[in-house]
């Protein structure tokens, strides 16, 4: 992969088009986390393959800036190349906009004064897209292009959209036809005086309309639009895709089928008053499409209703079907864990083991369970100082072998048809040292501390995120993601908008939402921990200040004992990992063999004083 | 007051000018808190006076919206007038846009469609107008009249706008120069790409002239505003004011008097390209003068930069002056409350004391303090179940008695020329029940844990808000207020924009702020806890993960121990009690008598298992 050659190409485009720089967000039209080959265009400018980072280019200068998930492993990726890192919410890295404003500055041209810089506006969000508009504004001007994208030009051998083929997803694990959802979301529309909406964000269609496709590596999701109005309905897609089933399917639901490429069309064509754009969601180019109608003779306007879509919401609130479905995906998925545990020590003791072979491991224990469908992202086995970086993925040249010491920091989850599981272990291998002891005994900590939390229906995850963060702060101590995310039903294993997080999410916690718990420490060049659980959001109590809500547990696993430093642990905090353990012992035990069962004893044997 | 009769005054007013209906905010030109008389139209409207409200009448119906603090005042005040009490932030309560959408609608006249609501645009701010006007055109398109206020016509006897003296403020206290205060504002408006700004704000002007006044009461501010562009700055006030050596200060420090009135004539020769106006502090009405030149053909355009002021932040980290003033302040209010706490079991054993007289006699010793300029606030001397209206202020009407036993809730402040303090103590009179023992030990601990709290350098409020609530919420209470505010120099006992709340307060906390820690819970119909202390920031460590903060308390005075539930304590907590005792033991008793060092050496005595 030659980066710099790539560069020079962009550059020639760059300055046949006038553009003094080009920005290259990491994500599709669709704004998905992760994304189809085909968009993957911000890697093969950059060579930086993880999930969130934003590469520009200028005439005489490249960046890329990503967030401390991917610190270490940027700065592996982009060595050799011209691109220079940026740090995001580290002091002193300038934003995209004040850094093309230096640059622009610094390199402009006596005689030709190009001051616009291009984005392509399909694969940007219509809020990112405006608020870079207003902070290039800012540097001398700078505006902005966003109807050219020059990778038609310069990338040989783009991969194609893909054209996975689409299930039906039963109701059976659903819950809600999906006559019953788009009732609900016109209702929801109404109540914000909309009309209509397009929605764009893959797993919101697949939630929707109960199918399930495989366009993205780990999500169950296909590329597609679906605009809704009061009358109809109708999605947007290669109809290659759709079997005679689904067709049927779609027919009976009176869900309209047309082209992908269609949707501008449908756009324009639309005939109601307004329409709901969610400008997180739907890109800048199709918000343009609605925004410019009525500005030529032949099109009526449509009034654009800025707003969330309602279908974020709705989806995290899991039907009662969806959450047997969890229950039964954490069974399966705990009694592979269990295994996979028991396996792994004397495995490790007795050699040849490392990150990638211990991953393959637990996947194909996963792959032994009932509606297993793969995995729910790549796995992250990060032995010694690869636990450090949060988004580590092995690779065969940087797998290393693992010994019998230290810790390996394991985060893995499997899609099954019933629900999709999200884990985080850290494993002593062997002797620690009084660092990683303390370092995890403060993990666990604030881990626990998110467990034990009860606050009133309707709180925010940032609210209540300082809980898992206190003990460690208290040490100097902290980690810059978040504390915690939304998880699909076999759908994307990240899923909004609630979090808990340092920022504001002001999604309002309800019952009936998942969100995982998974605090951790880094330390460059040591150690990582991480330990996690997905929740379950449950009414807790009702008073006369209102209704409380507390988190149960979904995940079944023991967590290593091994490492804690009890002194440290308060007593809630005991008892909370002892009544955990006592649970997973009591749910796993029933459907494991004996021997897994002696392992499982001890492991959730009670947390004592010696 | 004949509230309805009033209500009858204004209904002619509106038929004449064709309102549905008109709206009566709680502030002032300036978005004050705390207001002049003259600008207390809300409470001359409906009765209700207090601190936060909003009245809405319409032809045909009448409605105030307050917050948790002033549910119970607000019932007893507007009894036997038309209003009815709208509680904000409790279920099912309408906004002021539903509310207005479905009165109008229920009440449209056959002939004469009025779909027009007033407010008056002086009154309120830009950004609660742009708001309201959004949230009126979706109710069937209401729009709104800012450019009328009824009370000139209908409110005999207005009292006029205040004209007080005004003092300069000495830097022995101040710290910095309005010269400097001035460089350093005009270099944050640059790096905000404004080339001047319009400060409305009392208290900030207040702050940047180094000078003080006395037009509202507790809030030592001058009505005035102050236009700063790059090469002048003009103060907006009655000139009257002006002293000699105001008038020689201001000259000095090349500042221009204009007459008050003259502001929107200031605005419209501001001759620079753009200029910086707070929604949240400039009024509508100041903000369309802005927005309205170039309309016309003799006036030059200037562009809005909407953002917040940067005086606000300023502000609020204190300079090394303020923060000895404030140490002096609260050794002064920590001696009279000393004094204070002493006498008050005795005199309410002995008979005849009141909410009343305590109150008095509190600001009494206060007074006996030097530099003391007054009280930072109406005292809030709440017995038993009057302790549970959060703002309650004691009138002869609604004065009670004190008996041996049950608990005072006194939140009470002074001004200091140093300094200004703010401190709630909850004091067991006599026997208390198990309830009351219970609740003021979840409010003791959840006052403790933000005393704890340690936290990286930029977070909000709004992150570590919930270590005040975390053990009230596991028994199913919680308190509607924020838990903290800033408290100025001198100036405003409540100041902003950091705060602890439930609600998003984005201004990162930085070393140098003040913030009180004020945790409560209130049970309707038998008593209110409050504890609460004013808080420093400073530094508590540097690691590789950054600076993190902690809190110091300024407050000097005992916590009752008496209703402490200690098997409820944390050790943590405990420890903190006891050394924070052994400060405020150690640091006032040099300045006691032997008689007070005896009660105060009891009142401070460590906590222990007995």
């Amino acid at each position: 992969m030659n980066i710099n050659q790539r560069l020079e190409d962009l550059r020639e485009v760059m300055r046949r088009e006038h553009l003094a720089a080009f920005i290259f967000p990491s994500t599709d039209p669709h704004q998905s986390e992760y994304v189809a080959d085909h968009w993957k265009g911000r890697e093969w400018i950059s060579g930086f393959n993880g999930s969130a980072g934003t590469a520009v280019v200028t005439l005489n200068a490249a960046a890329l800036w990503t967030d401390s998930r991917y610190f270490l492993a940027a700065e592996e990726q982009l060595k050799g190349t011209e691109f220079q890192l940026m740090k995001l919410k580290i002091e002193g890295t300038p934003t995209i906009a004040e850094w093309l404003g230096r640059e622009i500055a610094a390199h402009r041209h006596p005689y030709e004064d190009w001051t616009e810089v291009g984005i392509d506006g399909w694969c940007s969000s219509t809020s990112s897209v405006k608020d870079l508009i207003a902070d290039l504004r800012k540097e001398n001007g700078i505006t902005l292009r966003t109807n050219f994208d020059p990778l038609r030009q310069i990338w040989a051998g783009r991969p194609p959209i893909p054209q996975s083929p689409i299930e039906i997803y039963p109701m059976e694990y659903a819950g809600e036809s999906t006559h019953d959802k788009i009732a609900r979301i016109r209702q929801s529309l109404r109540q914000q005086h909309a009309d209509g909406m397009l929605m764009a964000a893959l797993d919101d269609i697949a939630w929707t309309l109960n199918l399930r496709g495989s366009d993205v590596h780990c999500n169950p999701v296909f590329v597609s639009y679906l605009l809704i109005s009061q009358k109809s309905v109708t999605l947007y897609i290669n109809k290659e895709k759709l079997t005679s089933e689904v067709s049927a399917y779609l027919k009976a639901e009176d869900i309209k089928v047309e082209d992908y490429e269609q949707v501008k069309d449908g756009l324009k064509k639309y005939f109601e008053y307004n329409i709901l754009l969610d400008p997180d969601e739907v890109n800048y180019a199709l918000y343009e499409v609605v925004r410019n109608k009525g500005k030529m003779n032949d099109l009526q306007k449509t009034e654009i209703v800025e707003e969330e879509s309602p279908v974020k919401r709705m989806k995290t609130v899991k039907h009662e079907r969806e959450i047997a479905g969890f229950r039964s995906a954490m069974l399966k998925d705990g009694i592979a864990m269990v295994r996979f545990l028991k396996w792994l020590k004397p495995a490790v003791e007795a050699g040849g083991q490392t990150e990638m072979t211990v991953d393959q491991k637990l996947t194909s224990l996963r792959a032994e369970q009932p509606l297993f469908r793969g995995i729910s992202f790549d796995t992250i086995a990060g032995y010694a100082e690869h636990g450090a970086i949060v988004h580590y993925e092995a690779t065969p040249e940087t797998d290393v072998p693992l010994k019998p010491e230290g810790l390996l920091l394991l985060d893995s989850g499997a899609q099954y048809l019933d629900g999709t599981t999200d884990i985080t272990r850290t494993i002593a291998l062997g002797p620690l040292t009084d660092e990683m002891k303390k370092v995890y005994t403060l993990v666990l900590k604030g881990h626990i501390q998110i467990e034990l939390c009860k606050f009133p229906s309707g709180a925010s995850g940032t609210q209540i995120d300082i809980l898992a963060r206190q003990a460690m702060w208290r040490e100097g101590l902290n980690y810059l993601h978040g504390t915690g995310h939304g998880v699909g039903t076999y759908l994307n294993v990240h899923e909004g908008p609630h979090q808990f997080r340092m920022e504001w999410k002001p999604a309002p916690l309800v019952a009936g939402m998942t969100i995982t718990d998974e605090p951790g420490v880094y330390l460059a060049g040591k150690f990582g921990v991480r330990i996690e659980n997905t929740l379950l959001v449950v009414p807790y109590k009702e008073t006369e200040f209102g209704k409380f809500l507390q988190f149960e547990s979904l995940t079944l696993c023991p967590i290593d004992k091994s490492p804690i430093l009890i002194e440290m642990m308060a007593q809630e905090e005991i008892d909370w990992l002892n009544a955990y353990h006592q649970h997973v012992f009591d749910t796993l035990s029933p459907h494991l063999s004996s021997d897994d069962i002696e392992w499982l004893r001890t492991a959730c044997a009670p947390l004592s004083f010696q």
